[in-house]
């Protein structure tokens, strides 16, 4: 699509800041002629770190002034509450007055959904905002999306419910995959398996004509490509996601550990370079970056604190993407389809 | 220890039953010449399998028939009615009548826990049996101890303490590591984050003397042996587990892809061998296998269902090292310990 696409980043956020934001933005810039970005920061910083770069985006890189910075263990309501210039917020309010099509940033995961949530508001129909991730599946690297994976400790039945309707409109026109297969994340397969929310939920699910629910699936099966949208509440599908993180660290770490361990195996590594590049590529966390803030009146990108330059980068495109597909007023309008088919037949 | 250890196998466990089960058997009774294994099972049938396999262990193996088995997918409460003379029950009752002093099954977990609790019961102070496992942390190949990984969907604050205290106790007798750290896994480490149930929890254990709780872990930090022993409910246990599972299984199917891509590649591998094998070795899921339910009046280890031959060796070796610890006695000492110490202080 040519038509202009804008975006505001929080160029404060994350473990780096602007080290990994800024060139992160203008990668973005060079690849999409039609994006204009809004770094949003201190401006006397900002014009430092741009003056590092070579940067060719002339007028579609603008900058905007915020005198504070939400640190990343600050509370998120002190965050809300207290730092009403911070570059986070600033970022969010472009997207309310409609200045930006969306905002990514590295931040404070928890004062930014707070701040999204406040500023923004969620969509009718829908109780609460949700982060939808990707990873990949089926040895393909298809991806499938989890959601929630950390906005919402607790979730109601009605909830998940409504996580299961965001998540099939977001595969759906972004991943480009009609009527995508829904699953319930559960310690079993069977009917009897599961808490009393994942029982309800179940029970909920199965009702909702026009959606493709296929029941439950365990945790072995995120991998296997069963379903496109796996839906959990946010304390489940944090600890999944952190734990995906956390071994796919460790088995990096044992194979080079392996290959490392003395000139004999150092020399197969060398053999095996081109095996061990591929292999990193697959892995690499960063072409996953960028998870959604789903049942917002707004495009919000979250991108991992300690991302790299290419990993920011990669949030970048999903913002793209969601502002290019209209995300969320096609999960406003399919919500408002499905309850209203739900209810009436 | 020479003393005689007596441990009864559910032969008919498992997805793969007696196939996986007898040549696991016959395994461990090599290796350890102070063990005694009772099979439990049809009589017919296993003499017919013993029939096929090199067997030296004499009067060391004996065969205990059972007229039923418990399928994979029949319900615990089914299971517990119905089947009275099931391999599965046969085995627990040979604990409870102490002709035993552990069993192994590979059969459903659910069955095998609600029959566990009913014919064992809780050791005094315990309201719930919970199933911990072993997994490798910190790239030595330390283990780290999870405890609930699925018996337990939900779990109140006491119970999760109960949970600490138990691990503590495991970590410190099987492990050998004395004063063991204890954590509690949440969806961040600051204090304001996680839902009310881990909340309370982390109340509870922080004012636990005598206990080394050190805190909120998040789900990345499992393998980084932060942690001897991480406490959860079942749910959370269960999804995290089979998560891991899936990946390990997910990565290693990429591995084997990259390298067996072309021409090329497979020579990378030829030449890689030595490290590919090691590495297939470190990351076998069957040296981790055998759970342990811990909070009974009785060892019972719980096989996985789709294990190997090695794998159930393996679980038998769990079981023997329970036994020789005397890890029900030393749980039961343990708890009333921590609990008198922290009433009358």
């Amino acid at each position: 699509m040519s038509s202009e696409i804008r975006i505001a980043i929080d160029a404060m956020g994350g473990d780096n800041g602007a080290d990994i934001v800024v060139p992160g933005a203008l990668r973005a810039l060079e690849k999409h002629p039609n994006l204009h970005v809004v770094l949003v920061g201190d401006e006397h910083i900002l014009k430092l770190y741009l003056s590092r770069y070579k940067n060719n985006a002339g007028s579609r890189l603008t900058l905007q002034h915020a005198s504070e910075v939400v640190s990343m263990d600050e509370s998120p309501t002190q965050a809300l509450r207290y730092k009403k210039d911070s570059s986070m917020r600033v970022a969010i309010n472009l997207v309310k007055q409609q200045k930006v099509q969306a905002c990514v940033s590295a931040g404070n995961t928890g004062a930014l959904m707070a701040t999204a949530h406040f500023v923004l508001k969620t969509l009718p129909g829908i109780n609460r905002a949700a982060i939808i991730c990707a990873l990949p599946a089926n040895n393909e690297l298809r991806r499938v999306r989890v959601l929630d994976v950390g906005a919402n400790v607790d979730a109601s039945p009605e909830t998940l419910c409504q996580f299961a309707m965001m998540g099939s409109t977001l595969a759906a026109a972004v991943d480009g995959k009609p009527n995508p297969k829904i699953a319930l994340l559960n310690i079993g397969v069977e009917q009897i398996k599961g808490n009393e929310q994942v029982k309800e939920t179940d029970r909920l699910l199965s009702n909702i004509k026009d959606l493709n629910y296929i029941g439950y699936v365990e945790g072995d099966d995120i991998f296997k490509g069963t379903a496109d949208v796996i839906v959990c509440d946010g304390f489940v599908g944090n600890v999944t996601l952190k734990t995906i993180e956390g071994l796919a660290k460790f088995i990096g770490g044992l194979i080079k550990k392996e290959f490392y361990r003395n000139f004999l195996t150092k020399l197969s590594a060398l053999c095996a370079t081109l095996v061990l590049r591929s292999l990193k590529k697959s892995l690499n966390p960063h072409l996953y970056n960028g998870a959604s803030f789903v049942g917002l009146q707004g495009i919000v990108i979250k991108s991992h604190g300690k991302t790299t330059v290419a990993g920011f980068a990669q949030a970048i495109e999903c913002a793209i993407s969601e502002v290019e597909n209209n995300v969320p007023e096609l999960i406003k309008n399919e919500v408002a389809r499905l309850l209203a088919k739900n209810q009436t037949s």
